[in-house]
């Protein structure tokens, strides 16, 4: 028997407006962002609180309503909100820290998600240019 | 008083042969990997079982140790697998699916690392190719 995974919130997206947001970093784990500005893009893992529910972790198939066309597809084939553990993704652009708060551009969470973690985007793991994606990814948001 | 996050394993890393590695999807999250073979490169999201001590989740400021010349960092500002929650992610290629298990290639996860969750890899969402890193991070392996 595992041990049983203990996940803790680090900081919350206390600020959404427009296209940037602020995330707040508990007070205990501020000084993890020293040196994090030198990093123009950064890796954001969120917990989708309004989806920590049974039926949507229950969820297992999907058709990503986002994407006009796309089929009825497993979940790990999306990036659909719904799914076993609710953890979202976003690769966002660092504007800047201030004391313990992130100023970024382009994360698609709401206003009040738990964060989990948070990592330096590098673009020689990170980035694969010629990456395939069905063409139903191309139609929408990008994720 | 936020509800505590109960993270679930859907699977874990089965075997690794040099560059490629095996992961095993327990049964009930199987169905969820149709169609993701329509995607070249995923998303890994680990957990880190070897690093979930006390000690090593609350390490706040690291030496990355893996890259010659790299200063002291706020944890969050490397990739190392001691932190706060012990998650990795990788970005690796996507080489087969036989039934429940995925074939990938370039995950730098050790054997039985349990998983947490499966993304497919959206290079309009996921790849910044022109992201700027610290020179430290051109040295040694990609993580």
């Amino acid at each position: 028997m595992r041990q049983q995974p203990n996940l803790v919130f680090i900081g919350y997206v206390e600020k959404v407006e427009g296209n940037a947001a602020r995330i707040k970093v508990r007070s205990e784990f501020c000084e993890g962002l020293d040196k994090l500005d030198s990093f123009s893009h950064i890796i954001v893992l969120g917990w989708f609180h309004l989806k920590d529910t049974p039926k949507d972790r229950q969820t297992i198939r999907v058709v990503p309503k986002k994407h006009h066309g796309a089929p009825e597809v497993g979940v790990f084939a999306s990036r659909s909100p719904s799914r076993p553990n609710p953890l979202g993704l976003a690769v966002v652009e660092l504007l800047g820290i201030e004391g313990c708060t992130l100023v970024v551009k382009g994360l698609d969470f709401v206003e009040d998600t738990p964060i989990v973690d948070i990592k330096p985007y590098l673009p020689r793991a990170d980035c694969v240019v010629g990456a395939k994606a069905p063409e139903w990814t191309a139609a929408g948001p990008p994720t």
